[in-house]
């Protein structure tokens, strides 16, 4: 056992932290005030500010972009594309660093570390082909485009990813793709160019060999935006949750990824180290949550007693303290299989982490927002929208129920 | 020990829930709709829709109008203002209805039974003298004018209402009013016409002397909404939330309550029958989300199931039915207490109910909302309108730690 | 609603609470002592103290006698036996006075009310013949045997009663029995002189059909304890948990209850009140709890404070009052249920009681160990026998998963 | 991060494993119904069997003896006292081999590795005179006597040790000891020849000065076991937990530990590596019970299916894997934090474990209880012994209180 970062992830780290210190953080208030003037003002709060494309080129210029690509497939790219000593890092190594950049609603993008794109970026690295990579990968990478992920359906239960209904049928050199998808996240974005689209290519296959995942542009025909939907009240712009219809999409054949009926598996490589990288994140954001509560708590008086005296608050502080130190364990030991064994033996470490990690983190959100009273509800604080995030982390890339169903499995198998 | 409801309460009962389904119901989802339209549209979602005011007119057609009104205080409003039978009813008596209403969002204002206007009702009925009431209670009695209710502040803990910094102090015949005001909650209804306003007249008095409420008129020189804020991301159109400074702020001593230094005495009888209602109402939101629940849970199948079949799903609606209804329970242990000795003997019942029910409601709120996926979290079911309600009533009329400092404080006295 | 008991039940309430503090507190302790030093020293624990017999003599000689009559079904019983003014009653007015014995570990012998013997009254009362009654309820309700209750057995899921193994089958005259029972309570009292079996007599009968319960005299032939079980370390004595071995037993048909093939139609109706008693006693049980540890919390102190005023403990006792409160508020309105449809259409009402009652009881028990340190754990304090007894009940009588089944059906069959 | 035991760790480890499959698993349940018998049938429980010193002997031969033995400590006494490769094992070394001793009730002291007798080791190591270390530390490491701690006092709130009354005062070259304590573990034990006492000694000292720690001989004059406390309903022969009256007891002033008004620090270094093996060991029996829940909930049915497939089963089987990992790798940081900084520096991570494994490891064993119904709550399973260790280290060493409020005084002192 040893819990500690490598030297150069923390070389990194302090980098991080200085970056978001001198850059990042002074602006925060200012550019969540100038979004809510846009949206209750009857401006466009999509159009990102100007802001963040600022912070943006300064991070690739201190060579703090990209910090996610993986050292197992990053290639060349982490060099060419601005990545700190071009080299990529474990998963273990970039821990720290999520969980850093989680304790600000900005600081993912601004590193170009947020979801989906990450999510794309790696199913692109490690199944695409070299043309898809030059199209789509290198300028997400150069973060000139950004990308979405259409799984998920409004008509069936998309915990159970075998109920999909949408298609992604061959057609001569083409595929055609029809149906509709929701909570496709990072659809909403203006400069989003392209999406990864996941349907029913053969169902009479085996049950796990029926899909295909399909590189869609965004501007091809067919391809409609319904609407945009709230997540808890909130439509978290730039990047927005879609309802999706596709209707006779024609994408050349040449856009499937990896090939016919092998979605599954590209979902399973996708979604582990994502589910980490969502946790990493979530882990900073409780940090940041606990942070406030703490300050707060001490400086605000009642009854003759700042608040962290009253009641039961020292001990909800306390087991926030031990919850987060756990989660951040579990969550470096699931990175830790996924960088020794990879995600077909982390299955039970992941699941864990996902099903665990954002109940946990909503919790101390929860008791932050409460040490500041209605102030905690309002969004004076980020803990409203940081508990929104954990909230939709229970539910997104599978609900905690389905996680907690594949770990009870491989738990009884070991006694069969 | 007798739980069932009086026959009268039966009879009204059986009424607003035929209103509902006749009225209300079928146009909630249009009226949703509208409001989502003109917020993101650029409209202007706090004009209420006349639509409302339609149905306002059909339910004071109807005699299902001002039923909160207090058996004890009615005198003659309940004849004079539409309410069925012309007398008023006992909180015992109004806990279903108020829990019909409860369901829905828009039934409450309906029905001229949405907080913060029935409480402020209630205090001009117990506390207002006749002039206050001809000005101030008939026009809302007669849903012709709205109302809103300022006594938490941004710049201290408002759990301890002697924290309170803004001022109410006498100047010959008048009262001048200095401070700042936050989550007065009616502020942005286009019809608010007067705001209950609590400050501190005399810093020397004793402790529970010091404070005195009084009659602003929403016109009133001084008044300024600074802006209008976000509860869990939503504004709550068309009541709001207001963040409101009050500068100056010149009204004759006649618009003082009951009398310098009794702000306290007011709270106490404003605050117990409006937890209670409060209560009540989270009651019916609990039922109708577990209603969702169980309809979602059974129609909808993963792995081949219904998803009440899945995992822990069932049990989970078996603690779902016994929260609600050891909930219910107790609100009406507490009504009960209030109807036969005052707010000042149910201290402990109401901080009971106050400090249980929104947290249970919340947690059923947040199993339906799971159990419709990504559903639960997005505006097309009413749960996350729902779960944000619940939220702000841990912290409105008290957070939950102040009530259970209350009922410790009476727990422990018993063995002194 | 209408929560209070009646004036009959105030009145006997408290002459039952005089009895207890007159009569039985005193020698509590006592009594605890003298059986820890008969069960460490060699003795026989298993013998009741003399002390019991001469304060049931008391008892019965004071009217405070068989309370737990039913009213619906007292007959001339109440009359009869000692019973207070001759007369059974309701489950409502039954529930204070069970709640206040179950304060004390003595009491419900003392009132010779205690679990099992009640229970199987009832079942003599309701579906006995003239004959059984009077060769086992009167002594039974005269207090001059005790009886057992053989339902669960070693070998298989008790949890579904359709799972049992044991038989008890027609031969001419007479039912011969066979099989293996455990968790039989009772039977290890020296006047234990009949049991009332359960077991399969027709297995192709209809499934709920197939059983019958049989008369059984302790010291009929091939009736044999194998041993004495503890429950989580206690004996439980002079009552006993056995496991009974039943070869080829032979009892004259006329012993049979209500008729072949008739069990579960009894063990519906003894378990509906009983499971009611259980929870009333096991309010009063929390209650003491509670005032223990006010007591404990507010006389001992820690870094200078009383123990109440350290970290949560006030909150806890909050939670705890809350949970009482609810609790009681749940198992009156089970009582009222049975009380004015009967066990048929309480079947919800129970299972919730059932379902939750002792698990909140087992939390507040656990509280009041914890803030007696060290003592809590020990038996200088009536706590860890309270967790010991509130833990079984989580179990005994089903499972709380099992009522949690009942709930969770009947709420969902609201739906289709 | 990296979570993985040395490969010395593993190769003892493995060795322990076999060791106890081979010789203690096959008489463990023997054993166990040996001690009952000799409990109920009037013997004496407290002559530890034959069959125990048998084991002793072969583990000593075996080399897997005292593995305790602290690397930094353990000097040349590993080597000659049996203990494999003669050298000691760090925290993170020893974590492994102390979660699989802690399966097993008999497994700790057949490898001479049980509380009291390791921190009283352990203190002897660090802080006894040679004198002191060869006349008890010897014999203890040889396994030939046994050891108590006495600390914790009857009469006061011994969560706060600067409570405690009881005195060991210099006179001349002797200490006199006076005062009651309880909870004195393994007094009970026939061999146990000396205990750790800790007293007031100077009460105008400094707070943490007042107190002293002297090695007291069981038989010296003036030492009186009062009697043996029950936990939970249980003995714990044949260590047993006593309460222990000093009077006038007189020993040499050479017996004091480390020096007069010493006691605090050697209690921290004594009780970090301790609550280390408390928790360590707890993880073993969660281990256990969750293997047997998942054993028994696989075989037997209920309602036509395996009991794990029913309600919320195998969810609670997820959450049991979930927190036992979690559980595991906070004790591991802690061990890596003791191994890299020492106690000192080790105060929150210490305080983490003890405040949070207890009382997961308590839920864990209640679920695997509750999933073999009756069974669960009987001695036939090693369920109901493990609850009660479980609910006695939410005590023992410090109550969750205690280590919460250690916690919360770390974590707010970051911000001031």
């Amino acid at each position: 056992m040893n819990p500690e970062p490598s030297s150069r992830a923390v070389e990194l780290l302090d980098r991080v932290r200085a970056f978001i210190a001198a850059e990042i953080t002074p602006v925060e208030e200012r550019y969540h005030a100038e979004v809510s003037a846009l949206r209750t003002g009857g401006g466009n709060p999509w159009e990102p500010l100007r802001l963040l494309d600022e912070l943006r080129a300064k991070a690739r210029a201190a060579g703090l972009w990209n910090l996610f690509l993986p050292a197992e497939h990053a290639g060349d790219y982490a060099e060419r594309f601005g990545t700190s000593g071009g080299l990529g890092l474990t998963n273990v190594e970039y821990a720290p660093i999520a969980e850093e950049t989680g304790r600000s609603e900005l600081a993912p993008y601004v590193f170009n570390c947020n979801a989906p794109d990450t999510g794309n970026m790696e199913v692109l690295l490690r199944y695409g082909t070299a043309e898809q990579r030059e199209r789509w990968l290198e300028p997400l990478l150069a973060g000139s485009i950004q990308s979405a992920f259409a799984m998920t359906e409004p008509g069936v239960a998309s915990s159970d990813a075998t109920n999909m209904a949408a298609t992604a049928v061959n057609d001569g050199d083409d595929i055609v793709i029809n149906g509709r998808k929701w909570w496709t996240t990072g659809i909403g974005h203006p400069r989003c160019e392209v999406l990864i689209f996941m349907g029913v290519s053969d169902p009479l296959a085996p049950r796990r060999s029926r899909h295909t995942m399909v590189l869609v542009p965004r501007n091809a025909p067919g391809v409609h935006v319904e609407r945009l939907l709230p997540a808890m009240g909130r439509y978290d712009e730039p990047f927005g949750h879609g309802e999706v219809s596709f209707t006779d999409v024609r994408v050349p054949a040449t856009n499937v990824l990896l090939g016919p009926g092998r979605a599954f598996e590209i979902a399973q490589g996708r979604l582990g180290p994502g589910r980490v990288h969502h946790c990493m994140r979530l882990i900073g954001l409780a940090e940041m949550a606990l942070e406030l509560a703490c300050r707060r708590g001490s400086e605000r008086t009642a009854f003759g007693k700042p608040l962290v005296e009253l009641g039961g608050n020292k001990e909800r502080i306390a087991k926030a303290r031990i919850a987060i130190d756990t989660a951040r364990l579990l969550v470096l030991n699931a990175a830790w299989k996924l960088d020794t064994v990879g995600p077909g033996g982390s299955l039970g470490e992941v699941s864990q982490i996902k099903a665990h990690v954002p109940g946990v983190v909503q919790e101390v959100v929860d008791f932050a927002m409460q040490i500041h009273g209605g102030g905690g509800l309002s969004d004076d604080f980020p803990l409203a929208g940081a508990w929104s995030l954990a909230r939709q982390l229970r539910l997104a890339d599978g609900p905690d129920e389905v996680h907690l169903g594949v770990i009870s499995r491989l738990e009884l198998a070991k006694y069969v």
